[in-house]
């Protein structure tokens, strides 16, 4: 594996799945592969699971960690081509990204969207510049558009909880005070379409997601006819897509409670986290057997961990 | 050892410091004891020695630091219980405590109290929603009402450099410009009343501390009158806590200068720090030759030390 | 090596520059020299490479790092002597320096000028507070009118790119947005002044840097003039440093681009980085052949590495 920044970059899922188990069984087990090897952790935005798993996956490799807020402990980047840079970003990716690249052999940044311009969030200006300009492999701890990591959390959690050979998996619109970005709902639906799962979205009319991604998907407006019969629950609030960035729905009719969970056969309820308790999903959920919110966080380290193992086998060839 | 919240999670204060005297001996002697162990430091606020210190000794011991500063670089806790999540707050420690929990082996947290809220800050509440809902051990790094550590450093630092068996030890209250926490005096003074010392509290009246924890010790309110053949001087800053965290005196002859100090049996002089010069303590006092401070704060790395390894210690029973 | 705060640190540079060049050969070489050591790097201000080269050099040497960004992780630090603290400071140096000289067995530091303070600026107030009152080695990555590290760095590149005995190396105003420090300048000079090159300095009249920096040295006001027949180009704003700190010339015939390297014989350019783009110099020319902004900043971890070896290795005699 060269890159890690969508989920398209997987070819094999069964594959990476296989030697994620492997990996969660005996974490140390390949304690020389990262030795004196060095990973750049590069946030521009919060992170709390990502930046502590990633660390974790690495150091059980034996990496070296070197983490950064971007932003606040270096220099504003410019991504734009050609701009006479006498404004406030006072370094161009173009240094930037080769620069770091030669203290680091791997670079995993973190860059939330704009939610304001469409355009540059689909073009995923500040990943894709690095996969540009660095030199080494890039891992993405979510960009605008995906946070593939995460998914591959979440198929492999899925896997390790399924009941069936094909279970029925329903990712589940739900309301949030704050505009968030489609990066999750994206990769979880690019990491469904690659699993054998009944798969469904649902919310409310005019939240579609990117239909390039969604295509081939079934999507159901009604919640509660998405709910039946399923095996897994992902909920997730995003902000409006074709309305770009906006929220135009805080309908609290969509919060996954009890009410909900018992039109499902058992479903195990899921999400990325954080999750904002009694909007997202009711606290009865959240504390009862079916919540599997933790050990899915848990699943953050063997996710990161299997694919910075494949990147680091691609060196020795 | 299971916890480092409180001077009361202590049951043999003297083997303790017995084990400290070891470590300091020899740092790296037990190099392996944290091999592929991870601890996590947390902070809600700011720290030097603390921060420095923790992941010092835990180096010492062969463990892998993960340091996050959790307001800024994370998300905002709640911490509520059935609260409706719409406001600012975007995770519940709820998930917050057992995700980190999978991530390390210890968790050690910086949280300082509001001084506003007097039962929010002494329930503890985030140390205490920590401990309850992490899975792993906790340590605080100061917490709203107490800093263990530091106590521990300061005892070990005492038994360094007493000259008699029971040595005379005066906390000695200091006016400061800003309204600071009780947890310093409250974990000094639980810790003396652990040790083998004549120990006295002096400060203006009505700054008296929580009486539930300076039960049975003296208080003197003439600070003169306190002084007077002592053989360790503890200066510190608190805010009042009748009128819960306010400032009600600033009055300088409180300062702590060779006047007082001559009153001494050659006291030293002990301050936690930061300190406030020529405000908390004259420059002469601590340029002198009666200050500990300095080897005092190089305690901290054995203080903490002793207790990683008694944590560590537990995971293999 | 004792300490490494300015370019006038280094006694033998041939000796220095060879055992850089050795070390880039081989970083992993001396892996045991700094094992079970540790480097602080405390910064007061934003940075890059020296952040990650810093990191990057330690761990090549097998040390342990703390990073601490003390303005806003730890306490606001005071270097006055003899003030009463009861303002913004919490601590003062005279306790800080000496504490983490306790935990840390080298400490780095990063502070800017004030650019307002001229003597403030020139006493190096916060790095030499550091040296007075550390008990360890302290290393400059940028003080207020030094960055000795990167003048290092800026040697070593020239040492490896020079194609005749004795190159002209020009250093080249450049204008600039924002009040930037002559720190990176100042360093060049020194450092050209030890090595064998036909050296000039190029600037708009009024901008003279210090002239107890640039005596000997030949000033020229007209960059054409000064760019005739050059090997190396190094262009860097500073601020006014008669007119301390101010931006007296924002004159865009400065920015280099291929009109002047037209006149050098193929000249290499150079800078320190972050570079802003069409203002310092053109893209064409930060993207054509003639820059080596790239490897000069990879030396960045190698002129690091050298002095904490040499100050490594002053600890065993």
């Amino acid at each position: 594996m060269k890159k890690y920044t969508s989920v398209d970059d997987i070819s094999n899922l069964n594959e990476i799945l296989q030697a994620a188990k492997e990996i969660k069984l005996n974490p140390l087990a390949n304690k020389q592969l990262g030795k004196d090897k060095t990973i750049g952790l590069i946030f521009f935005n919060s992170s709390l699971r990502t930046r502590l798993s990633t660390q974790k996956a690495a150091q059980n490799l034996g990496m070296r960690c070197m983490v950064m807020n971007l932003n606040t402990e270096g220099w504003t980047l410019e991504f734009e081509d050609g701009v006479i840079m006498n404004g406030s970003a006072s370094e161009h990716i173009k240094e930037a990204a080769p620069v770091i690249s030669q203290y680091c052999d791997i670079i995993a940044i973190r860059s939330f969207p704009t939610l304001k311009n469409k355009e540059k969030d689909e073009a995923e200006t500040v990943i894709s510049s690095f996969v540009k300009y660095a030199s080494v492999p890039v891992i993405s701890l979510e960009g605008a558009t995906e946070h593939p990591l995460q998914a591959l959390a979440d198929a492999l959690t899925i896997e390790e909880y399924k009941k069936s050979d094909r279970p029925k998996v329903v990712l589940s619109w739900a309301p949030h005070p704050k505009a968030l970005p489609q990066s999750v709902p994206n990769s979880f639906v690019k990491m469904m379409k690659k699993m054998d799962v009944d798969f469904i979205i649902t919310h409310p009319e005019s939240y579609e997601l990117n239909p390039k991604i969604t295509e081939g998907v079934k999507i159901e407006y009604n919640q509660e006819e998405a709910f039946k019969n399923a095996d897994f629950i992902y909920a997730k609030n995003w902000s409006n897509y074709i309305d770009y960035g906006k929220i135009t729905n805080q309908d609290s009719n969509w919060t996954v409670g009890k009410k909900q969970m018992n039109l499902t056969r058992n479903a195990k309820f899921m999400h990325c986290l954080p999750v904002r308790r009694n909007v997202i999903v009711t606290d009865e959920i959240l504390d009862g057997d079916s919540s599997i919110v933790i050990p899915e966080a848990n699943n953050r380290i063997y996710s990161a961990q299997v694919i910075i193992t494949k990147i680091l086998e691609e060196f020795k060839k």
